[in-house]
């Protein structure tokens, strides 16, 4: 894995690349080879492990535990969700409360200037201080991210995703990407860009939950708790990270509900009942934390009505007729196509910036472009598109004048002088006439363009919010048209037209389902418009993907993350475990010697091992024939099993010394790497370790015949990493792993599907 | 299973009842041979099988389907999901119509008799009408149920939850069971039993799921409408039915994402993606369907403002406190104390039921009388209890003046002359004053008493009800109590406290959890109410638990149908393969005689048995080690496959004879059974059935040294119905089945543990 010197694309097994399509489709064979297309599968990305290794050991500790020992275990799990959910609701809250404060600050500035400029004919200076401002900011943001902790750009939520497939993606729940991820987010929201800050609320509550289940901190290494020490293995530790993500949507949206389906609808491969009821609760708690913040902040300590920090706030209108479902599914079309054109564009913009925007100094650079092209646009739009409203409430603290004449105010000031999110409300909820068609036009126009070059900067960024905004904008555009077709009807309602554009709109882009339409429902306070969300939804996905993907997954597979889908695609349902499987595999026998160990670990970067009985290593060099075997199958032994018998010295003398699953698990989850392991010639040559204790003799294995969905629903449904594939003989024959069914990319688009094997580049 | 003639009760192996505990507990030893208890599992219950059987056939079959067919099967899914949801929104409809109309018959009729006897003296005259018309009506429930169909009893949900589970519960799924459930739920609800009729329309959606797609009806054996065949098969099937049981909360509570929960929280082992769409489009359709009828019966065609049959109606508080969460938290405990003392009542009754009350005769008659107890109750307490409120809108038609001044009405009267439903709706909405405080607690009591004798009565009828009917009135009380104690606080809201008294109480008897809160947030058709909700659902749940089961799960064990929970328990970690299996087996050969398939057939109630190579039956019975093995693993074969072969004489001339997967699909899923195959002395002794091509090659078997919680992953993850168990020589040496690991029954009181292995009867 770390040591291994060969070439850096490879593909595991003497296959040819298959492209099995039932329409011809050959199109992409040049990009074969094109490390940065998405074509490739990076080998980057290790795959967590489900699997309970039942050794003796694991047996003798669970011979040890008492009834009492596993009540303390399942308290313990309940506390530390109890904890995810305060904390998440506490971290989310000091976002809130600092970008809003920073926000204010900032357009106050700015507002000075430009009533100062109005008269004195110095537009020029409130437009500099605008861009400095913003620039300034998210030159914080960008600087934090690019250099210090890259993942922590973007919404996170991709990565989150990814985790809770089951792929480890690396510091991705460290304590150090939490810090960049929220000092981030605070400044580049601030900074004016057209992002959200409940993206990086979701990862927040993530790394809350994986950083307080484990007890200790991988940035400060002498930082332990050493409580929490059960929860150290990959199981227990994706569990909490799901709560925390549940948690996450929960404090930024008001949606627990939301949350557990979130967590769900990412992860639900390893979901149970008991679970769920863990992540609901902890969902709960950040709610109730951040209700109790909120109330104090807004001045009525303790009255818990302040549901989430994005809430939509209350619609005039909460009813519909049957007759304007058609409107509904038009309006889900529309978001489908808009979604797609969003997702097409900033696929391109993706790849653009993989090939040439990819050193630190050019990101930053980038986003502080960004942020200023941003700050100026908004600038021109409002000088060259002022759109005057009479004021409704004199001397509202939030209208700007600007060119308009007295009692009236600047509705295309107003819309832009707050944050992202309290546009959003604005297009909700402001009046009939408050904004001109014009106005929404280019402002609709400025957003999708500046949104979208926007995802992908290097600073933390949700997408939440630009997606409803895009939305929000010509959904309530939607509504004058049909107050211009209708004038005299009731049931125009800007409000509602603006909320059904903005699902449609976020709909089209993220692709969610069940979890978007709660999430929504939630938001929106009330549960009357949950079946037209529904149906927009539906809608819009479905017309999305006639084109592409959603854009979480887009960018997933940009950056090749193995990561496995609900079901295997119906089309690879004649693969046998042949073809899918790795070969030739490396094997141990149950007692093998320190070197052949040393040797096998520094050549190969696999991470587990079949244990074999009647194998000669010697016969598997000399030979390669494909019918070949490895020896009867016995069970697994994991590199980081070997890593800490070898760092033990288990041999020699040692040779009885029993371990504890205890010493396994101090060691998880950064294990000592093979080249930091300094063992004598000597030993190599003359000591055995004996595996029989240590390996899983029951980790599953599939004979050779099974097809293609049998093993993708066995690794699936039972979270495996490894897979030892064994002929009607129980030889061992080759092994799968999630890299090796995650190789075969399906494409559907309507009647037309086509498969390719991806290549797998080793780092 | 049907021929075999062997003792009743069977353990099917050597195996002496463990009783493992970490304190002593050994009080139930006494009741292990008593056929009524719940310490048996019963033998009648066969499981679905979701393992796919990759033979030859099925790549056959995989290999000749185009991409075409793959979508046309998709969208037929697509297709089936939009039936079953507006079939059930019909369905819903139809039963509440009728329930509607033949309630507010009954209750003019009896009205006008009070009306008449309140001056006359003749108030029994009124009593006997009522009693009688409320026994009539029951009458027609319970012989329908009692005699024609008991599967249609109760609420349904527990059948359906076993079916989800992956239990065939015999008849559960049949087109005379709806339309028994639908006449019976009409009658019984109508005849002024206290119970509702939400579960069983939870039920009729799951049949209606089931029906249409098979697409033939097992009542009717001539009605085939030969389309949707590809759906023939347990796991398709299934799926279907998660859909209708989510179309049929959504009906039932206007519900839709609450459906979608319920149908996760009971079988979500099998779920994935893009069943889970499929399935919350069907419960839209069916909210759609309801809505659509609704807006024509109240006159308002397609305004679809009505989003379920049962509704909570709107509330005028909408906000809370947080010095409110420790009454709720309370109301939380007093929910799960009620609930635990519901269900033990109803468990003693159910075993008192299962004991005396098992013929037809003697169910329609109990049913009767408490159909009349149930009115004479309501008669007196308004006799006896009588309670004027003055009018407060003049002359509405709803109220019974009874013994009450002019310009009053009986409020006691005007809650009992009402289905159950439109009672907890007045106690969440009536204005303060209402009810007196004594009329509620007698009301309390009483509903409290008859809804337990009544929930397990032979007539369909539904548990949510009278389970929120409880909870609101003593919530109520307690809302009045709070008015007492702070007489000026603005925050004491009856309707609130009712509505968190009905939530503590349902939580308190089925102790559902993440579903029950959605379902009960969805009713109230608002968000804010949600964490109260949880909250009492959560705490009424652990209150609960300390106590009981939820009675969802003490009927399923009182039946003892072999479902599976969630988790293995924890105290089970040390169980192997070995013990776990059932041994000997029978296996066949690959090519085995037609004689010892029919001997093993007759003398075996397995249904699935491993096809093996080096193996010679006439060594098993001769020998009957514990260490014997079976023969070389090769496969699983299939009692029904078996019967499709003999059926089919695929031996002699026509041994090369090649059946597809239509010939098996066809027979799906009432196979012939062995006793009705004949076959001469000469076909059994001189022809063989080769098992090779019809074999599951590819079928899961683990190794004997397993541990229970693996063997228990893989079956609930992956839905077996069989797992072979093979020595490290890959010899088969047993079989695990459902009933072999349902067998283990673990009871856990807080920190008391025991577990007891039950027997397994064979009908």
């Amino acid at each position: 894995m770390d040591d291994s010197e060969t070439s850096p694309l490879i593909n595991r097994r003497p296959h040819s690349v298959i492209n099995q399509s039932s329409e011809e489709d050959e199109d992409d064979s040049e990009n074969k080879l094109n490390y940065t297309t998405e074509k490739v599968l990076s080998g980057e990305y290790e795959s967590l492990d489900y699997d309970n290794c039942e050794n003796e050991l694991y047996e003798m500790e669970e011979k040890k535990k008492s009834v009492r020992d596993i009540v303390v275990i399942e308290m313990l799990r309940w506390l530390v969700m109890l904890f995810v959910g305060v904390l998440t609701g506490l971290v989310a809250s000091l976002i809130d409360y600092c970008v809003i404060k920073s926000t204010d600050l900032k357009f106050s500035i700015i507002k000075k200037y430009i009533d100062k400029c109005v008269d004195d004919q110095c537009m020029e200076i409130p437009l500099f201080v605008w861009a400095g401002i913003n620039g300034g900011l998210v030159f914080v943001a960008a600087v934090l991210t690019a250099c210090f902790e890259p993942v922590a750009a973007g919404s996170g939520i991709p990565q989150i995703k990814c985790y809770l497939n089951g792929v480890k993606v690396p510091h991705v729940v460290r304590l150090k990407t939490i810090v960049v991820k929220v000092i981030g987010v605070i400044s580049s929201v601030a900074g004016g860009l057209i992002i959200g800050k409940e993206g990086p609320m979701i990862h927040s509550g993530a790394v809350i939950a994986a950083g307080i289940s484990q007890g200790r901190s991988d940035t400060f290494r002498k930082f332990d708790l050493r409580i929490f020490e059960f929860f150290r293995a990959d199981t227990e530790k994706r569990d909490f990270v799901a709560g925390g993500a549940a948690a996450g949507v929960s404090a930024a949206f008001g949606a627990p509900v939301g949350g557990v389906l979130f967590s769900l609808e990412e992860g639900a491969s390893f979901w149970n009942q008991a679970l769920a009821w863990r992540i609901f609760f902890a969902s709960m708690m950040s709610t109730f934390t951040l209700n109790v913040i909120q109330s104090y902040i807004k001045g009525h300590p303790w009255d818990l009505s302040y549901p989430g920090l994005f809430n939509f706030g209350n619609f005039d209108t909460t009813s519909y007729s049957a007759f304007e479902i058609p409107i509904f599914i038009l309006m889900g079309v529309l978001g489908g196509l808009f979604g797609a054109l969003f997702n097409q564009f900033n696929y391109i913009l993706t790849k653009f910036r993989r090939r040439y925007i990819n050193k630190g100094r050019d990101r930053v650079l980038e986003a502080m472009v960004v942020a200023i092209i941003t700050a100026t646009v908004g600038f021109v739009s409002l000088y060259f598109n002022n759109n005057c409203t009479p004021m409704i409430h004199d001397q509202d603290p939030n209208t700007v004048q600007f060119y308009c004449n007295d009692g009236q105010y600047s509705s295309t000031a107003s819309i832009l002088f707050q944050s992202p999110e309290d546009s959003v409300k604005s297009l909700f909820h402001d009046p009939k006439g408050t904004y001109a068609p014009a106005t929404l036009i280019v402002y609709c126009l400025c957003v999708f363009l500046l949104a979208c070059w926007t995802y992908g900067l290097y600073v933390p960024s949700g997408l939440f919010i630009p997606g409803l905004l895009i939305g929000a904008t010509w959904g309530r555009l939607v509504g004058i048209s049909l107050n211009y077709i209708f004038p005299d009807a009731e049931w125009v309602d800007f409000g509602k037209y603006s909320l059904i554009g903005a699902a449609a709109q976020l709909g089209g882009i993220v692709r969610m389902t069940i979890s978007l339409t709660v999430i929504i429902m939630e938001a929106t306070g009330n549960i009357t418009f949950g079946l037209p969300i529904m149906i927009v939804l539906i809608v819009a996905k479905w017309v999305g993907d006639i084109f592409n993907e959603g854009i979480y997954d887009m960018h997933i597979h940009i950056q090749g993350v193995p990561i496995l889908g609900w079901e295997p695609s119906s089309v690879l349902t004649n693969l046998s475990a042949r073809e899918v499987m790795s070969h030739p595999v490396s094997v141990f026998r149950m007692r093998e010697s320190v070197g052949r160990i040393m040797e096998v670990l520094q050549n190969e970067m696999h991470n587990g091992f079949p244990v074999v009985e009647n194998f000669d290593p010697d016969i598997q060099s000399s030979s390669e024939e494909e019918e070949m075997s490895f020896g009867t199958y016995r069970g697994i032994i994991l590199r980081s099993q070997l890593l800490v018998l070898l760092k033990q010295r288990i041999y020699g003398d040692n040779l009885t010394a029993k371990l504890t699953t205890k010493d396994f698990r101090d060691a998880y989850p950064k294990f000592t790497p093979v080249r930091q392991i300094h063992i004598s010639q000597y030993e190599r040559e003359h000591f055995e370790i004996n595996l029989e204790p240590y390996m899983n003799p029951a980790a599953y294995c599939i004979t050779d015949n099974s097809l293609y969905p049998r093993i993708f629903k066995l690794f699936r449904a039972l979270g495996l990493r490894h897979l030892v594939v064994v002929d009607k003989h129980h030889q061992v024959v080759g092994m799968v792993t999630r890299k090796d069914l995650a190789r075969y990319k399906v494409t559907q688009k309507l009647w037309k599907v086509s498969m390719e094997e991806l290549l797998i580049s080793t780092k």
